[in-house]
């Protein structure tokens, strides 16, 4: 995630702001207390993005321009959609819903892979988290392989919520995780969303509670998991497959 | 790639070939006419180590003691299996030949990832080319997930020829290929070798002609092919899904 579309000082980030620049994440100087830093803090408030608080050292080190004032912004390199385009492409495809929720994903080339797959697959978007997640930069739409210029991707504030509303909306939730069924068990028709968890820790304890399934990938070797990516992609085609019997 | 596993200068690089140790890939000065290099090629050509030749600058550049004496080495992070490894480990599980052959897959990231899967899918070992291709590198080691102390890598001078033995031995190749057959609808039972092709140029053409079935993953999207090791992950799956049949 290095030097991609960085904003740098204050002035620069105030502007990226207003005017209406999606930041995916803001780096401040801890303890900075100056006028024009509550400004930045209030917009970043006002779109909700996140600010990691970091010392001096870190803000030299991340600066290229070695004028950062305390404050360097990471502005996504593309677009974020709206739930209403992902029930859009599912209507006008003449589909049921079939969504991919990512609970965390931190590596770039995983989320770039995981947008290529949903758009081969045929899922009508993504959705991810504001927080503790890696956001649209170059890196993940070089890995996309240009599907992030199809497949909408949106960015939720919190996942449990936005699974609730999904709910409402007749959308069924399966995880992967080792203790649930043999995926090709499952029943996997119908309006689906897929969810996938942070590499590492996996799906968190709130967001599993709210899955109506829990799909196991058959474990016939040593290891206990696959790469995040190639999870979704064995649990997307098997949806594939249900869906074309 | 960078800074793994680097041997540099003439006597270190002879002295490494000397011990049995595997040489992944040479970078030699290019028009260097003295002995000890003539000694270095020879080593060289013992082993199959393919050879890049490059000017000074690029040595300098790659060099981390500044001594390169005009060849630097890529050593293996671990060592190869062989052949045999493979069939006394289906043999030891009882179970039919699933080996996983890659047509030179260059990103580490991706090779990782499929030693990985291909561990959890229960293959009993991956084939990977000497030349055009990435090796066991650190990388690889920490993107397998520990899968590379498991499951056995067989590195061969050339592809086609191990086609041709594995095939009197029984094994059946399955290509991935979007001019295939549906995945779904093959027979995927039985003694088996997966083939996954390179990242952007996929099978190549003397590979895929000694292949016995082209499978296709389905294209529901707007792109059309798939990240090397989700494609690899899907296929993987609908082999194990059939063998449990």
């Amino acid at each position: 995630m290095k030097n991609e579309n960085r904003i740098e000082g204050r002035n620069a980030v105030i502007e990226a702001f207003r005017s209406g620049k999606t930041i995916d994440r803001l780096y401040m100087l801890d303890g900075s207390r100056e006028g024009a830093m509550q400004t930045v803090r209030k917009e970043a408030a006002k779109q909700g993005t996140p600010i990691k608080y970091v010392n001096r050292q870190r803000l030299d080190q991340m600066s290229e321009t070695g004028r950062h004032q305390g404050v360097i912004a990471e502005v996504a390199a593309y677009s974020y959609g709206e739930m209403e385009d992902l029930f859009a492409k599912a209507k006008e495809k003449g589909e049921d819903p079939f969504f991919v929720l990512l609970d965390g994903i931190e590596d770039p080339h995983n989320l770039g892979a995981i947008i290529r797959t949903a758009n081969m697959a045929g899922a009508h978007g993504v959705i991810i988290p504001k927080d503790r997640a890696v956001g649209l930069t170059a890196t993940v739409a070089k890995a996309s392989a240009g599907a992030i210029n199809y497949t909408p991707v949106v960015k939720v504030t919190n996942l449990v919520r936005t699974m609730e509303k999904l709910a409402e909306q007749g959308l069924w939730f399966v995880c992967a995780d080792m203790d649930g069924t043999n995926l090709t068990e499952l029943n996997l028709k119908g309006p689906i969303c897929l969810v996938i968890g942070a590499e590492g820790s996996g799906v968190s304890r709130l967001v599993k509670e709210k899955c109506d399934m829990v799909a196991s990938i058959p474990q016939k070797g040593d290891i206990d998991s696959l790469n995040a990516s190639v999870a979704m992609g064995v649990l997307a085609y098997e949806i594939v497959r249900q869906r074309s019997l």
